[in-house]
């Protein structure tokens, strides 16, 4: 039986995770895996921490050596941040290596390159946990719907953001009071720029761009928005008529991509999702709406991630070789400048209560703009009478618009928008 | 470039579905799977029926000529029921063609031989779509949670029943009245019998079983109870407290299965699962939980589970030959006879109004026997004040028991429940 060697470089959150679960599992992996396995080196940056748990597998901080002594099979790259993941990245490539990175930051920037590099020495770089967490996407998106045209993506992909909706929409707390418990619970960095900003998102966004459609919108073009603005009276409106705003990433086969919060119907499965979860809502032009929920971080989900990634190095290398199912691509600018949008399922139930919340707050309708479409991404202003359809005993799809909040020198207003179309 | 012949028996709902996605796909599906493909016969039953919509394709009423005249590589079932179904497949498969089928009630009872004859000819027997329709439940399970152990999951396997609830809870509906809307859009077969009482999601439960874990609870043993005896003031009581009532498949390591109705709590993955959509959420010891949710039928989700399939069949070979992650098993038959249970997320939050409904309503509340645990499948009966336990600001898990209301002589009676552990 041949000897896989791993390196494993980073012990932080996901670095733990990925040790405890392929020592916790060594037996079960050796028999799927037909090789006995051996963690050969752990790559950290401070040696003077004590790492009581690690037995048996010897500690460097210096890269050389974790992967120079004694090649490794595969290296997980679990450190994090551009530099110098990416040089010891291509330095295990170069050295014929399978990497495996959770690192969407430097995916979302340097996948390509990465990715070329692995192809050019016959070996793999695979980063499922770079998006969604645990969440099995990719590799959903890439084996499982090989025939399936991808014609939209919606999806919550930062668990922070959403936590803090979350908190604030069931505890009526401020923003800054939310931030402080996500941080408090391990949820957002200390420094929790790149969550609250969206930036987190985005480079998520970006790496499943990449790995659908083979390309990624222009870096400058793509509209970022995150929570840093988000009004607790907006959360609790939305609330009374229905919806809840969420934290989303909207990207579709045009290479329309939006980073954003958007109001979400109660109909819609990105709905329920609460907490530091993530999910993503598949359209596809045959299976139809397809929706995965789960763990977007964690040491024990991540890992799993990782470790199925690991499996899937060795089993499965022939899907790998199929070009992704690409759409037919028309990257195009957005015709419009709409920064709002409402998400609704597929039927829409106006209740007494909510057509009296919109009444009441003044959200306008207009009958002859209505949309019948089985989702959509639509930002619509409507004027005149609330819009009745009877189909069978449900009201047929419509969007409706809630109207987006805002800070100004008067207190709150309501912001006006352009109407689309 | 070797030619694919393909022959797909039945033409009704599924097999039109399969028919055009295949002709529609033609040239995509040939560069997936590097061949030729031919679709070389189509078996139905009435030869008289005008299908003007098939091209090209000899349509024959008898099995021989479909399978014989030229041995097909891949047989598509698409008839439904036990019989002839079942000698089909068996016929195809020992004349080395490749087998898919969508045929549930087959495969929970012959699906072990089925595979066993394909295994000893060296070809493939695969079934995805017939468990959830489109969403990919099977490939996912085994695929990609390969390390994972499947401790438990909770499903929403049968479409009509879910409709039937949705509609009920959102129009106020008698069951006879949803369940007639269901006949007149499709959803539910003629004779419904098999999705009312349980038995379509019965039969994917036990699919499931021996798919996750290579068994299957004794059929005489599994409670299985459909929605014939929900009522409107229990559907309703339940909205009241924020519940829902689904039909679930519940099903764990222990081998325990119950199919029935189920209150789901709203912070759980299932409560916004409605219509006709399938959904599973899989607990497992590393990912932690995952969810899938999507349509469960119709002639193009279905299809779309089937042509991944034909796809898996050539590319994906060798992971088959995998054993499943088999979790330790350890059958034993359920100790209490509880048959309602209360889903719940996480964390519980005990509104005003909820308090207000539980208290009304008189569910009674044991202090002493909280039980916090990640997820529960409870069926806890509760005496005493109502458990307000603080944990930040939110509150714990606690599991509540929804009384469950029954028609009796008297009118609408609650249950008594006896009490668990
Ligand atoms: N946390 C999550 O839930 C999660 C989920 C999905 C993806 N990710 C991604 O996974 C990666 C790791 O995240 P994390 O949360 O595990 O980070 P972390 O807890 O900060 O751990 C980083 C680890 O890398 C080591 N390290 C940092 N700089 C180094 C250097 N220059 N040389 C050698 N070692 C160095 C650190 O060493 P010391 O221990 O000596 O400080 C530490 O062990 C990131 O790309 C992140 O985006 C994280
Ligand atoms: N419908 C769904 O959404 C769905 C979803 C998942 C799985 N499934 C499963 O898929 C299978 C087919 O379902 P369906 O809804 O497509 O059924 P269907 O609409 O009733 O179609 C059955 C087809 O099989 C043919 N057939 C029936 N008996 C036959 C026989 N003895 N010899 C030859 N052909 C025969 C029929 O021929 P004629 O056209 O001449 O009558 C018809 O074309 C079932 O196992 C079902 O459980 C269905």
């Amino acid at each position: 039986m041949k000897e896989l060697k791993i390196a494993l470089l980073g012990l932080g959150t996901v670095g733990s995770g990925v040790y405890t679960s392929i020592m916790d599992r060594k037996g079960a992996l050796e028999e799927l895996l037909g090789h006995r396995l051996k963690l050969s080196s752990i790559l950290i940056k401070d040696s003077s921490k004590a790492r009581p748990f690690v037995k048996g597998v010897p500690l460097t901080s210096e890269f050389e050596k974790a992967i120079g002594e004694e090649v490794p099979d595969v290296v997980i790259e679990a450190i994090g941040g551009i530099e110098p993941a990416r040089s010891y990245i291509i330095q295990s490539l170069e050295a014929g290596c399978h990497v495996i990175s959770a690192n969407k930051d430097l995916i979302a920037r340097h996948g390509e390159e990465l990715t070329e590099r692995a192809a050019a020495k016959g070996v793999r770089f695979v980063y499922e946990a770079s998006v969604g967490g645990g969440i099995p996407i990719l590799r959903t998106l890439r084996e499982l719907l090989r025939i399936n045209r991808i014609q939209h993506v919606e999806a919550i992909l930062n668990g922070t953001s959403n936590f803090i909706l979350s908190y604030m929409r069931t505890t009526g707390s401020s923003f800054e009071k939310a931030l402080e418990l996500a941080q408090k619970k391990g949820y957002a960095e200390p420094d929790p720029t790149n969550d609250i900003e969206g930036l987190d998102a985005f480079y998520k966004a970006m790496v499943l761009s990449k790995w659908i459609y083979g390309v990624q919108p222009s870096w400058e073009e793509v509209q970022v928005e995150g929570i840093g603005n988000v009004l607790l009276e907006e959360i609790q409106l939305a609330e009374q008529m229905g919806l809840r705003l969420k934290h989303l990433v909207l990207l579709n086969d045009r290479l329309d991509l939006q980073v954003q919060p958007v109001f979400v119907d109660s109909d819609h499965p990105l709905y329920g999702v609460e907490g530091v979860d993530n999910a993503i809502r598949i359209q596809t032009d045959l299976l139809g709406c397809l929706t995965l929920q789960g763990p977007g971080a964690g040491a024990e989900a991540t890992a799993s991630a990782i470790v199925e990634d690991l499996l899937s190095i060795y089993e499965t290398r022939e899907i790998y070789r199929n070009k992704p199912a690409v759409s037919e691509l028309c990257p195009k600018k957005q015709e419009q400048e709409v920064n709002t949008y409402l998400l609704v399922g597929e039927k829409i139930n106006f209740t007494k209560e909510r057509i009296s919340a919109i009444e009441k707050h003044g959200i306008i309708i207009d009958r002859t703009s209505l949309r019948f479409q089985p989702i959509s991404l639509a930002a619509l202003l409507y004027e005149g009478p609330l819009p009745l359809e009877q189909e069978d005993e449900f009201i047929s799809v419509i969007s409706i618009y809630p109207v987006r909040l805002s800070k100004s020198g008067k207190g709150i207003e309501k912001e006006k928008v352009p109407v689309a179309e």
